[in-house]
Formats: structure tokens, C-alpha cells, sequence
């Protein structure tokens, strides 16, 4: 396809978004639950005709020589397809969040004063291999009434076509219209431009995948992103910290999974715990396998770390390395937070109220915890049921982002004939 | 000075300002009280001096021939000093609105989740000719906990870096940065550009003029704005209103002033109470000077009105011209709405609780009205205390922007050594 053909294929699936989300911004909460039940039942129902379509596609991926971390992520084996099926049954059970009606205020003339919770309208959602995002995503835009168009890796393409006459099954039996979710069907990389500067038909990208890819998307869009590009995750171990619970902390910060955002990066330790805290602590990383670069400070009790450079404070390895550094106070970690972080999510242990209340007041992420590990930061843990992404914005969502954080508002005001004077 | 010279300023006032925001954070809510009633007590100690700086500019405007209004807008009078110490008296007594906490569920697992209230960081407003905007704008941004850029118009340089003088003696006075406020001191149109794109140091721009400095903003800013570019707004009169009702609503809606941006600028009338409600409401309007332009079946009711075509649906005359449609149903209306409105403020009259709720529900503007006058739409109409401008986005902030809308959350997630396994 020409790259106007593909644009004016993009238009054409904007304009369907915007017909769609006008009619799903009335759609009654018993019928978005339907359609959530009906999606999940037709999975059960054409198992084997979804993984014939993603064999095909794994094949093809294999002959283009993908590696086994992308095989494995675009893989729908009967796990993947179990946990979609209970992600879309527990999507339906979430509370509907549109047309709820905040506090009232009544003015002293009488007139009241609300917001009401509503659909952002038209979500776009684009991702990499995984296609099971083409189902959390698509539960989680119509749940909260937002037509959505998705785009997945073309090397998932087949599964995703297969998904999408799934969900259009669904959305069909509980009446609600086809186009609230639409699968782009080409692989023309042109699609993803035009998709994140159609404002006119698209109210919020929500970009899943590499810094890479979100980078180059950020600079593009003019459409808005909700979106993350690092997690530079620290944690901070005060002066007053309970050894123990510092112990634990780090250690599962570190190796609950290497490759999740809330991972952390870098280990703040006070001067007056750190002789008794880090050498037992780093002994433990090592043993599983971490790689660790200290400050000198670091390197004086354990002997095995590497020298850290500024780069690795600036560093998101995603992976078995951590750096470390002794700091004398805590602004000491606040300022190195501050000038190294990514505003994602940041730790302190600590028994010190007044240290515990500084460090959650001033230090800026989207997530600041007391005596927790960094990998909690999950939208789910956080009681939101479920997540489309984790937000390093500064307006609207940031931190993990739930149906509510799909959802905007409008001031609802009701009087009995006031003018204005 | 060359653009480069240019940028390199804008540049070293971004730095300054992200410092500043920084120490801002974390001041307590009673610095930036002390702050602003220094600043209401300095302009009043300072009324002369104020007023000369403004005289300059306002003799320079006259030079350069600018119309009445505007050098209306562009003089600073007694009132106009007095409604400024008011209003920073009013922002000191308002609630602060930084480091709040609201309601702290508890997670299974024991851990406590909740959002903390926090200033967004640097705010950059873009504003025309009145020299208030610089106390007001200065006022809601500080008590937020932002630090700000304001740049004015080149006409009232000389009034605002008077007023910016005001501003810092007051940072001074309560202890606070001084760089909390800056002032843009060039009059070079790079100046803007620079503001509107520095993403690393600006993180939203509020832009307050016409729709044309606002939509090539729009087109070529990076930094999020926090913006509206149309009022076009649509009282409904619904075939259950109470003609009485109806007849003041509609009056008030329009002539209440014609320049506000929540006037109405189109009339739907369902045409069961088109013959008893229009012709008076016509002659009414007609007698206080506005221009009629209507359907034909509008016409056939008022022949004084004037055809209307597809170009007054869409238009937001900001001055005594309204545009008059029957229509035949509440869908109808809805539908009118949706096709041509903007998205500001939208009313319909009905004693139907029924078309009253669909109404709300289904409209999607920023605020929706029943009974009451499009010309409510204001930040102190809703009880927001004061108001930085009014938002049509989607995304964060909806309708007046007050000092919430200048906030964000983070997410403080409080444990006692809980881990993810």
C-alpha cells in the first residue's frame, strides 16, 4: 500500500473510533459487562483457531530468526489464553467507573455543582509482540467507554486478527457497535505516524514497549502519550532503618524480576547503617548472580563491586546489575533521587517517621514508598484491578493507570433558572 | 538580541524556575501566604510608581495606535490595583492545596495506598495586553506550589516587569526563591517559541488571547497546554422547560456579556414551544441590539431574524449575533451540539428529570448545564476560589482550571516491610 493509502485507511478507522466512542459514552454498564463475558467465552469456545493463527505467526517468526524472549512473549499457549480469559471475566466484574457523580456542592445561590466521571473518547494503544495486550487493552478501554484502536507488532499479526473477531463477536452479541475496537491491519509503519497525530480523531496513545520505540513516538505525537520512558528505580536506606526489613527490602526490590520497570536500579545506603547492612546484603545479591558497582564508600566493605561511574546512576539495566552508593544524609539521597531519577518510583526504609513523612513529601516520582521494595508498582497491588501502563506524566494519570485513569470528567451543574448578574 | 541569545536566556530562566519549583515543593502552605499578602501590601505602597511604568506603556500604545479595547485592557486604574490586592488577598485565604492526602485504602497484604496532592512543577502562561494577569497568574501558580514564566505583551513590558518587581519583594519577604516568578523581559517572538517547546523545564503552558495566538501555539508547542480555543455554546430549550425559565436563561446567556467565552452563541428551541416562547424571546433580544439569524422555521416565528447558514452553527461571535434553530427533538439537539458545538459549556432548559439526565449524560462538553445560563462557566461561579482559564482538552484538567487543576498526585504507598513473591 502507498503510504496516502494507508493514511486514508488510518482516517477511515478514526472516523469509525469517533462514530463508535459517541455510542459508547451512553452504552449502559450491563451491556459493556455482556460483551466482556461474551469476548471471554468465545476464547474458551475457538482456542484451537487462535492458536493456528498464532502458529503462523510464531513460524513466521522463528524463519525471521526472532529471539526467544520475543518468541516466548508472542506465544499464545493455553496458559496465556487462561489468564486472558479471567483478565476479561475480571474486567467485567470491575466497578463501571463512567457516569459516577463526585461530591455536590451547593453554591449560595442554590445552583449544585459536580463531576461526573466520562470516557476520554477514543484511546489508540501500541504495543510490541505480546498480543495478550490486544485483549487487556481492549477490556480495559470498553469497560471505561472508550473506543479503542490497536496496534500490535506486525509480527503478531495473524493472532491479533484472530483476537479481533473475538472481541467484534462479543461486542456484537451484547449490541454494542463493531468498531469500539479496531485491530490496524496493515504492518505499514506509515500507520503509526499517522495514528499519533490525528488528533481530530484520537484523544490518547498509550504507548507499550522499548524506550526506544516510545522516544521516537514522543517526539512525533501530537497526539498525548500516557506513557513511561525509564524506571530508574531507587531505594534508600536511612539512618534509622530496621536492618532486617532493609535486608528484605532490597533484596526483593532487586530480584523479584529483573526486567519489570518498578526493578531497582540503585541502592542508597546511610554511612551509619551501611557497615552492618551491605556487606550481608551484597553477599546475598552475589549469590544470586548480581553484578554490583559501588561508590567508593561502596567498595571499601564490599570488595567485589565494580567502580560505579556517573552513568550508572543514570543507568536502567532492566537486568542482574545494581549500582550502589553510601550517602551521608537524607538529602543526600533526596538530591541524587532528584538529579538521577526517573520519577517512576523510589523507596525508603526507615523507622523515623519524620524521615519517612520528608522522604514522601519531597521526593517528585509518581510513586514514593515507605519500608516497601520499588516492585509493587503495579496497578493491580495498588487495588485498581488492573492497568493499560505505569505514567511518568505530570498531567492527567501518572503512576499505574486504571480504568480510572482512562476516564476524564465533566462539571455537571444544576439550577432552577439563576442568572447571572 | 539574536535568537540564539534568545533562547539561551529562556533557557537560563527554565533552569532557574525548575530550581525554584523545586524549593517551592516543599514550602510550607504559610511561606506562600506570607508571600502573597506582602505582594498585595506592596502594590498598595506602590501604587505611583506602578502607575507611571504603565503610563509609558500605555503612551507607547497610543503611538502605535491600538484600538480602544485593548487600551482599555492594557491601563492599569485605580480599580484595576484594587481588584489585584483583593484577589491576592483572596488566593492567600484559600486552602492550600499541596501535600493533601485523600482517602488511604488498605491493600490485603497490609500495605496502605494513597495520593498526595503536589504542584505540577513549572508553569509557563502566554497572556495579551492586561498587565493583572501577571498578579493573578503569579498568584494561583505560587500558592500551588509551581514556580512560573509569564510572558506578556510586548505593549505592557514596562507594566509587567514593574508588577515583577512587586512579585519578588514579596518571594523575599516570606523567604522564598526569588526565581519562583520570572517575568520574560524580551519582547522577541523567539522568546515564545523557546517557552513552548522546552519540555525539559516547562511542564504545562496555560496560553490566555484569541484563537489565533492560541491554535499556532497548539500546532508547534511540545509543553502541554492547558487551553480552549472556542466557545461556541448552546442553550437548549426542551419541549418540557418552563417558558418563563427559558425566557431568562436564553436573555441572561447572551447578553449578560457578549465577550465571555461561556456566552451563548447559538439557541435550539424544540419546536413545541417554539410559537409560545420564541417571538417574545426574539423581540427581547432584538430590542437590546442582537442580531438575529435563523432556520427557516425560525423564520417563519421571527421574520426579523436574518437566514442562517451552516457557517453561523459553527461560529462563536463574541458579540451581539445569536443563531436560532427549531428542532424537533432532544436528540436532535444533542446531535446539533455534537456536529457543531466546541466542547465549553453547553445548557438545556427542561422540568424533565428524564431529558435533564440524558442531556448531562450524553453531552460531551466540559460542563453541561440544566436551568442555568451558559455564562456561569467560571472558575469562581464553581466555587474554585479563582481561576487560571478554562479547558476544552480532555485530558487533565475539564472547564475552569482553579488551583486543582494546577496540581497533580503521586501515589505514597506506606508498609512495613511487606514483599512481592
Amino acid at each position: 500500500m502507498s503510504t496516502q493509502t494507508v493514511e486514508q485507511a488510518m482516517l477511515t478507522l478514526g472516523e469509525n473510533a469517533r462514530q463508535a466512542s459517541r455510542e459508547l459514552m451512553r452504552a449502559p454498564g450491563s451491556a459493556k459487562t455482556r460483551a466482556l463475558l461474551a469476548m471471554a467465552d468465545a476464547i474458551a469456545d475457538r482456542r484451537k483457531t487462535l492458536q493456528e493463527a498464532n502458529r503462523q505467526d510464531v513460524e513466521a517468526a522463528r524463519a525471521n530468526a526472532l529471539d526467544a524472549a520475543m518468541l516466548d512473549r508472542l506465544t499464545l499457549s493455553e496458559r496465556s489464553l487462561d489468564l486472558m480469559i479471567e483478565g476479561l471475566r475480571q474486567v467485567a466484574a470491575l466497578p463501571d467507573p463512567v457516569g459516577s457523580l463526585g461530591p455536590t456542592a451547593i453554591r449560595p445561590n442554590g445552583m449544585r455543582v459536580a463531576q461526573m466521571r466520562v470516557p476520554l473518547g477514543v484511546i489508540g494503544i501500541i504495543y510490541e509482540s505480546r498480543p495478550n495486550v490486544t485483549i487487556d487493552a481492549a477490556a480495559l478501554c470498553l469497560k471505561s467507554g472508550n473506543a479503542a484502536i490497536l496496534r500490535g507488532g506486525s509480527e503478531a499479526l495473524r493472532s491479533n486478527l484472530a483476537l479481533a473477531e473475538v472481541v467484534r463477536d462479543g461486542l456484537r452479541a451484547a449490541g454494542l457497535p463493531e468498531h469500539a475496537v479496531q485491530v490496524v491491519e496493515t504492518a505499514d509503519r506509515a500507520a503509526v505516524g499517522k495514528l499519533i497525530t490525528m488528533t481530530e480523531h484520537i484523544d490518547v496513545i498509550v504507548p507499550r514497549g522499548g524506550k526506544g520505540l516510545i522516544s521516537r513516538m514522543a517526539a512525533e505525537a501530537r497526539v498525548p502519550l500516557i506513557k513511561h520512558l525509564d524506571g530508574n528505580c531507587h531505594v534508600y536506606i536511612d539512618a534509622a532503618a530496621d536492618p532486617e526489613k532493609a535486608h528484605g527490602i532490597a533484596y526483593n526490590a532487586k530480584t523479584y524480576r529483573y526486567g519489570v520497570c518498578g526493578s531497582m536500579e540503585t541502592l542508597l545506603v546511610n554511612a551509619a547503617v551501611a557497615v552492618s547492612i551491605l556487606p550481608r546484603l551484597a553477599a546475598a545479591l552475589l549469590a544470586h548472580g548480581v553484578e554490583l558497582r559501588g561508590c567508593e564508600r561502596t567498595r571499601e566493605l564490599v570488595p567485589q563491586a565494580r567502580p560505579a561511574t556517573e552513568e550508572d546512576w543514570a543507568t536502567e539495566y532492566l537486568g542482574p546489575i545494581l549500582a550502589v552508593r553510601v550517602v551521608d544524609t537524607l538529602d543526600e539521597a533526596i538530591a541524587h533521587i532528584a538529579r538521577w531519577g526517573s520519577g517512576h518510583t523510589d523507596a525508603i526504609v526507615t523507622e523515623d517517621l519524620g524521615a519517612a513523612q520528608r522522604f514522601q513529601r519531597e521526593v517528585d516520582s509518581a510513586s514514593v514508598y515507605v519500608n516497601l521494595p520499588t516492585v509493587f508498582a503495579d496497578g493491580y497491588e495498588y487495588g485498581l484491578g488492573s492497568e493499560i501502563g505505569i505514567s511518568t506524566n505530570r498531567l492527567h494519570a501518572r503512576g499505574p493507570v486504571g480504568l480510572e485513569g482512562l476516564t476524564t470528567y465533566k462539571w455537571v451543574l444544576t439550577g432552577d433558572g439563576q442568572l447571572r448578574g
